[in-house]
């Protein structure tokens, strides 16, 4: 049984019209191309015609969301950054000089910065919404890395600065120094899988901590394996407060019909969970890329997904998400754009 | 030996500056983000530093070649479409509907089509270089593709409409129907490859034009054997006017220190003759992606290259290259703008 304030996860999504997206292949086919010559093109804009319910699906108003926290398994020393980076990150990303806000820039969206949680307090920064819901997570090798309040605090976060009203894409990602640990732990969990498999080494650690990174998953996965038998089991003992925000944040956007493009390994494991607590999620999901982290490729694969770049990115912030944005942008240039096949140019 | 007209070919390139591709790798080190997380990106922007000779490159000036012409190998029913299509097709590009104009128009390129010869005689069009050099490559079937004269004059012509004067990077890419089975019958030619690893079904033939297709490249690797011990002997006898043009662009672009960004399938059977003619052309050529016909992942493979995009494109008219620009602006606006770890920005 959820709590009653998180009783909406369940909610169903809404349906994306299949007649669309059949209408759109129909159109496909009559375009000065050999039908399936644009491949994964293809298949992108009769995606958006099935979400936006339209035969010339259109991408005019995107809203991002990065969502930040701190995690307390820092201290088993999984990381060779500490928990100021994170704050320092964030404040690169505010100031423009981040990863994200350059690829932000030359994608036309606005940088927003959804804080969750960091262990040092932050200075007041002008875009950034400072919710400040706990100092990050506990270090979950010793306890639930969340209680049931700031579980919950998390999860509405997710939804109250989701998806803005009228936009048409959900570009989320997330910033927080040790979240591929958690990460990891929620692949292994809710896949059933052994750490070696899920593990990887995050921003570039070494062979010492990469055993100590290993360690402290494999020590969470024994210590919490009876409370992690359901999807918000796993959230909870195991996630991150920017975790919880992504999987809300999908699930509200996929309940209101606007479909979001999840980014690396940490989105990926807020997409599992959401498809594993409410399936139907999966059919609003793109995926952008995938990383060097070697848990992505089992969560993609669980989920069906090909995601539209493989670069080798590992750095989070939604960077591959944004990277991926000029595909999607081409997908539906070409099929709004092009000649039909033996007709004049209208 | 080479005809004196076109043993320029042989010519040595330019020398990427390694010394500045190891200062911009160096800068990366400094960025505010783990060193290498941006993967691929980060290898993109150090190739640029060391075509450019300078640590800050930038992209502003692109120029694209769409180099098109008829193949007489069509007779042998490879194709499910005519030679009038070519012609269809060109004029679709020049109008602005066809999938290259539309790419090029949202990446800030110029539409430039130079038609080498097609079997239909075509309108006069703005914006086409129309030069006419043969009305398509004859039936390799039964003869060799391009006579001397024809083979020499689409080398030159690949010259002299080849990378602009200032252009810091050549797009390059072709049209004309039947071209895949000419650039299998290079594949398998050049690498020794069975048909069956090199013949892929092009626009989507069915499986009874499959089979045709595969006899027929059969055909003229048996025919043509003992004069396809060299690369120009594989481009003269199985080759295309358009290819011969490419071929002879990439080598011209590398000897003037200008780099490729190499298209699909067909542009990348003209790159691997290239650089079978004259290896160190491979350090200026960036392959954009991987298309569905079975022999590109041989040619990426023998040219050690690991495309930017799987997008599952099998169209050409250099569209795989023009949807991967953003990915190289990505790069070189991420290796230019990031801020510094632990400094304030400027």
């Amino acid at each position: 049984m959820l709590p009653d304030t998180i009783k909406w996860l369940k909610n169903p999504p809404r349906e994306p019209s299949e007649a669309m997206r059949q209408a759109a292949m129909q159109h496909q086919r009559h375009l000065a191309k050999p039908f399936g010559a644009l491949g994964t093109l293809e298949e992108l804009a009769a995606s958006f015609a099935a979400w936006q319910d339209s035969k010339r699906p259109n991408l005019e108003r995107i809203c991002q969301r990065i969502y930040v926290g701190d995690h307390g398994v820092i201290d088993e020393g999984v990381s060779a950054f500490n928990q100021q980076t994170t704050s320092e990150m964030l404040g690169n990303a505010a100031n423009g000089r981040s990863p994200i806000s350059i690829l932000s820039e030359i994608n036309g969206m606005d940088v927003s910065l959804v804080c969750m949680g960091t262990a040092n307090p932050l200075d007041a920064l002008a875009n950034v919404i400072d919710l400040a819901i706990a100092p990050g997570t506990s270090n979950f090798c010793r306890e639930p890395a969340m209680s049931d309040e700031v579980l919950a605090a998390c999860i509405e976060a997710g939804r109250e600065y989701g998806a803005a009203e009228d936009c048409q894409l959900l570009v989320a990602g997330e910033m927080g120094v040790g979240n591929t640990a958690s990460a990891s732990a929620i692949c292994s969990a809710a896949l059933t899988l052994p750490v070696e498999q899920s593990v990887g080494r995050g921003s570039g650690i070494d062979d010492s901590r990469f055993e100590q990174k290993q360690k402290a998953v494999r020590a969470a996965l024994d210590k919490h394996r009876t409370k992690c038998r359901n999807p918000l089991g796993v959230l909870q003992h195991l996630g991150g407060l920017e975790i919880a925000a992504l999987m809300a944040a999908y699930i509200d956007a996929a309940q209101r019909g606007i479909p979001s493009l999840v980014d690396g390994f940490v989105s990926s494991a807020a997409a599992l969970l959401a498809c594993q607590l409410n399936p139907p999620v999966r059919d609003w999901l793109i995926f952008s890329h995938i990383s060097q982290e070697p848990g992505h490729q089992h969560i993609l694969t669980k989920l069906d997904a090909r995601p539209l770049l493989n670069l080798g990115l590992r750095l989070g912030e939604a960077t591959g998400a944004a990277a991926s944005i000029p595909i999607i942008r081409s997908a539906l240039a070409l099929h709004n754009g092009l000649a039909r096949f033996s007709t004049q140019p209208a």
